[in-house]
């Protein structure tokens, strides 16, 4: 009798399915003159190639401070990443400078990780059984769906406003599963709230604030605390408006899990990612991370703090932050050129992508007609339909697009729009 | 009703304890004069400070290679490391340089990780459910077992001689497993199989093999393949005796998973690990590892991949061969010196530690007398118990230490070895 190799695997491991940036990379290998505007990837021009380097020399250069990054360092993280984090993110909250930060912003809240991804992963396992349910904003950040689907965890989509998640909506959904007795299966709402991960949509605080406030209403029928996961991943990347104060300057009862990352704005190959989490999430996810890794490579922990401490990462935000507007604005005008008037698309303030909604006639699915074009067209986005969650309540959409400006350059930008413009004028005209 | 925040906790979350690495550095904080022989850390003098300083010069003097650097790479790691890793390990399994390598070492079968550990939980999460079964050395590596326990699965010990695992108390173990209806829980046999952690036990290759081939007998029974999941972590840190081919060389059926790391022999704040492992591990571990951070920070990965081109790697290993054959000798000598002759010791030929065992009528662990005693004198080691799984089938050993010469100095190892051998003397004399 031959043995089913797969039959060894867990029920985790049979879960987890190919993930879309597989299909994603698998196009673009398969078409190699590919404009992709698919790919999360950052702009490599601005990359801080000889700032690293400068960061390197700064703490190699020296015995002590060279071994003491290449050593091992604590779990939750480097002292003084983590006191530079709290007291950093403190000021761009409030606009304050102060000695003593608030129980929200304290140094000892402040957990770091291999990118942010790695702490959303930790957080879904320390929360989350499989069969629970994780509320999401619909759409979402497909990766984040990923995890919940390889963990058996359910996400139940709220619908979104141009200001952030439909508070109505989440009172209905939230209202809906406490008739139905599923209440205690909900751990924590999720939003990606500085330019959303497809939409490019900022949630303002008073709609995080309300949304706390329905969660903290429902807590009795939930018989647990429900939080609010706050992804700030894209909340450096802006290039307009104004920034918004995080959930955490209004968060009195611990309910908030507030997460970002040094990665994006900075280096993407550098993977630093932190969370200012309160207790018993805290310890709960650094023992987690201590069996994951017990600590994120110190090397890369210390590059980080210099840049911070001297100066050179806010330098780099401004640079990232003219280069962004100058792509961003290059896309939206080949939209407003090529693209038929039909097709709706919300002008970026920050993040790396513009999120394009056609009519719900035009299908751009992985397997669409005018997704296949498109590649024949050697143009690549990333498919509406792969951001929304496996929701019964109600028909996936799947008339929309990702389309990213943070890899492709200015000239690619504007072909693979000019062709991607040229097909949906066909296929809506 | 005041809402109980653990009680929003997952099963994973509220089963994951504090990991006996806290206990030990709360005793470090505690005890500011202590003289650590319990630390994992490596020889902090011998951390490649000026080399990588240099590297990390080549990779981003030049915009194009800094870019590359800098920015994400694919989740199954850098293709150069990749492929490196793969040669390397052939060369030093076999003694050949062939251009073209067998399956068991193909680059494709070569992931990289976030340090060693972070593959050791996500093979566990792949191939893993609560209520399954792995078996361990006994004692094994702590950390392994903090593992297990998180996610909620049963470890096994199967006993050791001094040449590796005991084969015919494994055999006895699988013939149990079998009789009781239980063999299908085992999913695989876990072997520090160089310089064992905590032991310093290196198995032979026939004890690979038998094993391997005892696990072979039993997947009937099982209904699925039954791993051998070789952790090569100590490998590189020999500093006497000749290498042993890994399982690798003697795995016509797909049946072991090999993790190692350049973590521990280059520096252990560059924490690049890897695995070479047969599908369908390989796939399901790299899906897994997408939700994790979809990828090793590049950087890191771009640093080690020179510095084994160059060659820069491999010196590294004579230099710290010399160095720890040097503090390895001083701590057996302070053996010699100050341990009474029933404390007995093996002489390690590689690895950071040294096993002591102590008549069974002296208790070691972090309760006892003895180790309280120790810790008066500012003395700190691992104690034994803590290497030892939770196994209802044997009471658990309490009797002996793990000493470390990793990171202490050569005068804190022979002051340390001086005050513990004068405590040992006082209780066994």
């Amino acid at each position: 009798m031959p043995t089913n190799p797969s039959s060894a695997l867990s029920a985790l491991g049979r879960r987890t399915t190919e993930p879309a940036i597989s299909w994603l990379m698998k196009m673009a290998l398969e078409h190699p003159k590919l404009i992709s505007l698919a790919a999360g990837f950052t702009d490599n021009a601005t990359l801080p190639v000889a700032e690293t380097l400068d960061l390197a020399r700064e703490v190699l250069e020296h015995a002590r401070s060279g071994q003491s990054a290449l050593q091992y360092g604590a779990t939750a993280g480097d002292p003084t990443l983590r006191e530079l984090t709290a007291k950093r993110l403190h000021r761009i909250d409030t606009g304050k400078t102060l000695r003593t930060l608030p129980p929200t912003h304290a140094p000892e809240r402040v957990l770091i990780s291999h990118g942010s991804q790695q702490l959303l992963y930790i957080l879904i396992e320390a929360l989350c059984d499989p069969g629970d349910i994780v509320l999401v904003e619909d759409p979402t950040y497909f990766v984040f769906l990923g995890i919940l689907q390889s963990r058996g965890v359910q996400a139940r989509g709220i619908r979104m406003t141009d200001d952030g998640i439909d508070l109505d909506h989440l009172e209905t959904v939230l209202g809906e599963l406490k008739r139905s007795g599923d209440l205690p299966r909900v751990k924590l709402l999720y939003l990606v709230s500085y330019f959303q991960n497809p939409t490019g949509i900022t949630t303002s605080l008073a709609r995080k604030r309300a949304a706390l406030k329905l969660l903290r209403q429902h807590e009795r029928a939930a018989r647990h605390p429900l939080y609010l996961l706050e992804d700030a991943a894209y909340r450096e990347l802006r290039f307009a408006g104004d920034d918004v104060p995080s959930a955490l300057t209004c968060d009195a009862e611990d309910r908030v899990l507030y997460t970002s990352t040094y990665s994006k704005p900075f280096a993407t190959g550098i993977r630093v990612g932190f969370g200012l989490l309160p207790e018993p999430v805290l310890s709960t996810v650094r023992r987690i991370k201590g069996n994951h890794d017990f600590g994120t490579a110190n090397f890369l922990q210390q590059l980080l703090a210099r840049a911070i401490a001297s100066g050179a990462y806010d330098r780099h935000l401004k640079t990232l932050s003219e280069r962004y507007a100058r792509k961003s604005g290059a896309m939206m005008h080949a939209i407003q050129r090529h693209f038929p008037g039909n097709v709706l698309c919300r002008t970026p303030r920050g993040g790396l992508s513009v999120w394009a909604r056609a009519p719900r006639s035009l299908r751009t699915g992985m397997h669409s007609a005018f997704c296949k074009s498109a590649l024949e067209h050697d143009v690549l986005y990333v498919p509406g339909e792969l951001c929304y969650a496996d929701d019964p309540t109600r028909r996936k959409p799947n008339h929309e697009m990702r389309l990213s400006f943070g890899s492709a350059g200015e000239a690619d930008i504007r072909k693979g729009l000019e062709r991607l413009g040229a097909l949906l004028q066909e296929a809506l005209g």
